[in-house]
């Protein structure tokens, strides 16, 4: 059955399989200093034009956002992101499991603005009971965010500004990252974001990957992060599974190469859909399309292709997740074509 | 160079590579519902003789380690281990992280007996003053130990006695747990662990696997366990990854012939050492063994093969680890002979 | 200078001191078993006609919020309130660093209702991702609410049938309790509360004490209470501190009557307000007031007489809180009045 | 019956509660800066001869050890101290409930030694593993230890030199400083503790309040610590409580005249023993005094004397502690005589 369901229910690219084949008769050093890894991070370094940087591999996402979050955060400080944002709805707590308190503001199709987080600031500065506040020290966003948007250059300039007005770090989740800096209406790259962040991820379990985010932090890691990591459970004694994948996906821009085909098999997707005159909740330029069914249309389409019921915003409509992927073909958007 | 220094240097075991490339193609579930998380999971119960069990992978041993004993304990509640248990030396706290207090008790060998817990657990409750002290609830024992050694059946029904007696759980860390297994002096098998066992995890990373642990309730797991991984950002999202390494790992009996592999080559490693007059730090049966370098000799093989060293007893002697793996061949014995 | 900034800047009633006084020259017990806290969880048992509850002394109102929640929650769930709620705004994320998520539901006056917590708990259960998610697994609300306002004996019933309904614990903060209790619009009881809740305190620090607040588990304390409260640095070693003073307070209904002369001044307050025309923020019966100032009036205010900046709806208006407690006195109001 | 099983049975030093008595009816500030809390740290800087200190007060103990080393320690760090240490043995596992890991070091009479913290350190920075274990940050002493023990100014200043060798914290525990610094062994002086720390704690419990414990931080305090005292649950909203109760404590020596008595009454008490023929399981220069009884002379003095079980080296010895306090009177000590 044709699935649309998740970015994450193939196996890996195949060059990036062929990597972990090829090197997988040697016999390699451990806990991130194997020489797959050490390749990897050079990568992206490079790719990042930050050769300051520090590059760590995690196994998965809500690991990396607790283990950054927590590592660069004291006991009183908070995080800021979006209602919507991974960290706050679907990690079942794991940043407040570290201690952390999530403060969240209202989103706008998943996102915040420069805006929101300057009267965020301003009111928490101008509050005398302060001191008995959690104090917020970092913004998290999405990129694209969890309804498939993103920011331009501009929107993260002027957050960057409050932040650094602020003293807040700015983290950018990169689970999808690929996807967002592939698609059409994107205006930054990866140098950009490294400029613009104190620590973002490079998502590879989305893109290409078995498994494995790429974390880099382009003025340099707390300290001791390493151990940090480790103390979170998230240190992969065989480090290479995940160095081994990253250095493929670094490779003559494979990531970039696999996250763009997801880009235009969306757009296939949403002319298909849009042909056939479904509406859309959301204008989503990335490789998550949110599609509004009717009662009628979603019991066609289930069991006969793989979706996700996103919310039922009233009750005879529901909203649908289409995501495509690296690994998505044109024959499967054709295929799905027929049936709408 | 020949290297000896730890078991998880190399890759994965072929047969293990050859199903993560045949399947990669495949669309499968995520979290933990693919179908080859599934079948490992059947075939893991088999060879534990435990219908009821219920099993969960998880990518790496610390992890796996933090997540069962904070899911298995209150807030009042601590874990007795070994003051060489790895969870007290080689995890950074992980436990502790998570609030736990970490009870360590003097070992002999890497190992703990009954009779020390029963007279910790005496102590514990004739103490007036317990209820301001750490309850006692789980015991945590490593098999094989840090050192190499292992515990006999015997061994365990003693402490597992106690534990019933004083209502503690009983958790086997099996980072190693193939190479105890299939050790000349072991008279335990899988089923067994399950039986004694609360909970207890086989190991993958050093015996096989790229990345994997899998965890097995016997008795069955507590409650929202899928959740408390999760919230310790344990949860693989393309959870095949681990499955299908797992499925290989328990098809005809593989992840017992690879582990055979290292205990027949420690055996001609300690022969090795020992035709050649060295002497042994602690008598291992298992694939890790401890050898007593003086300093010529310590100075002679830096360099031509890689070990690990462990402790320095005295200025003279250094104990160092020399382990052989599921992938270590009888050339490389023969060849590391030719060093001694 | 006149102060009308917060209820706990005068000392204990005098009641409650003499009985510090005159008990100060014996030898008692320890950790909560000295007879003085013995008696006054009788007596506090006997108020709320609740003769299986457990009564626990603690120092402190935000101590004993993280303590309650922390220990009635597993490590998977989280605590559903009102986003104006203490827990959730003034107590520098306290629940959060014992790991547990609040969720916060929109206020309206302070206060959240069945209906929310109803769509919440309903949307939870009907979301694919749950497990994904935190458990919500207790309700907290405040009464009287950090805006003055109470829940009526309807509404805690409604709320009370939600949680049974879910699951959800029902958990009442109760540092200012009898200033709720006794306001006019009150229409239930000590024994309601002591009914309708799993666990609620009776605030002493707001209510005639130096310090104190009294938790209350109507049916029963969770298994090793006293323990957690040690853990958490919450419990007192000269426990008669605590166990004196909530002697005084239940004796002879003294905690009824210093609270009903707090609610006698705060309606004379507000008719003093209300004769010179003032408005009000929010129409609270209790013994918090919030006026309405334009900037005129709190220039003419300020420095004269001590009040709480509160928010700043718009430019010109500014809410400011006026609180009486069981110390303030008939001519301290009129003395305000005159200022007005 | 006499009593002298712990040295915090009674109330508060007279003079202690006249204060609390004759500023009762004051309106004073909140959260630590009321002008008693503001007049007493001003004492007990003069008293330190420490004008940079910064001091905050805390209700207890326990809460004071857990708050002062989690606010200190960043999460990949640990603290040193003795198994005997009472954040190590009677806390309920607070310190790790906050997530940070004790490390225990072998005590003699209740103490450490600058060598064994050398050692300790010396072989940690030497292990290749150190990344993956806990880095210690702080090194924990009683003063008196928990059998009654103290430091010479000599010890105290070697532990500082490899503290500072090591960029370690030196944190004293001072619930029992008052008996430690008047005892007749002890070479030093408050501004001698406060030069050689980086943070102590003045306790009040058990030195003439009714609760309070008194944290010097010499050479200032983290940043941030008052938010973090809240975070804990630690910060009391009436603040006067403690501070009226050290602004008596340290007006005309009050706090070291009180102690002094306990040291004389123990003197008389060891002697009293002594005479006997009582033999002594530690030679104790402080209050705390631990007694060998055989099992007949535990038989007789049980129920006609309050005592504390100490520990049973053997089966017919068991060592008992015998507290003094400041309320200790001379008729008491020569009741206690005609008894043994």
């Amino acid at each position: 059955m044709l699935d649309f369901s998740c970015d994450y229910k193939n196996g890996a690219h195949p060059a990036v399989l062929s990597h972990l084949v090829e090197t997988n008769g040697e016999i390699t050093d451990t806990y991130g200093f194997d020489k797959y890894s050490k390749s990897a991070k050079e990568k992206i370094k490079k790719a990042c034009k930050s050769e300051e940087a520090d590059v760590f591999f995690i196994a998965g996402g809500t690991q990396t956002n607790m283990t950054v979050i927590s590592s660069c955060l004291q006991s009183y400080e908070g995080v800021i992101c979006a209602t919507t944002g991974h960290i706050n709805c679907h990690e079942a707590g794991a940043v407040e499991y570290t201690g952390v308190k999530v403060l969240a503001l209202p989103h706008k199709d998943g996102r915040i603005s420069a805006e929101q987080i300057e009267r965020y600031m301003s009111d928490f500065n101008g509050n005398p009971s302060r001191d008995h506040m959690v104090f917020p020290a970092m913004v998290y966003i999405s990129f694209p965010t969890e309804y498939g948007t993103i920011y331009t250059k501009k929107e993260l300039c002027d957050i960057r500004n409050v932040c650094l007005k602020y003293g807040l770090k700015l983290f950018i989740d990169g689970a999808r990252l690929g996807y967002g800096l592939m698609c059409g209406e994107c205006d930054l790259d990866l140098p950009f974001i490294a400029e613009v962040c104190d620590v973002f991820y490079i998502g590879g379990t989305k893109v290409g990957a078995l498994c494995g985010e790429a974390v880099v932090f382009p003025k340099g890691a707390p300290a001791h992060f390493i151990t940090m990591i480790k103390q979170r459970g998230a240190m992969l004694a065989k480090s290479r599974v995940v160095g081994v994948q990253f250095d493929a996906l670094f490779t003559d821009g494979l990531y970039f190469e696999a996250a763009r085909n997801a880009i235009i098999r969306a757009e296939e997707l949403k002319k298909a859909f849009s042909d056939k005159g479904y509406g859309f909740f959301i204008d989503s330029p990335t490789n998550q399309q949110f599609i509004l069914l009717d009662e009628k249309a979603l019991r066609r389409l289930t069991g006969k292709v793989g979706f996700e019921i996103w919310e039922k915003p009233d009750g005879n409509t529901t909203v649908v997740r289409f995501a495509t992927s690296w690994s998505t073909t044109k024959e499967e958007i054709e295929e799905l074509s027929r049936l709408l």
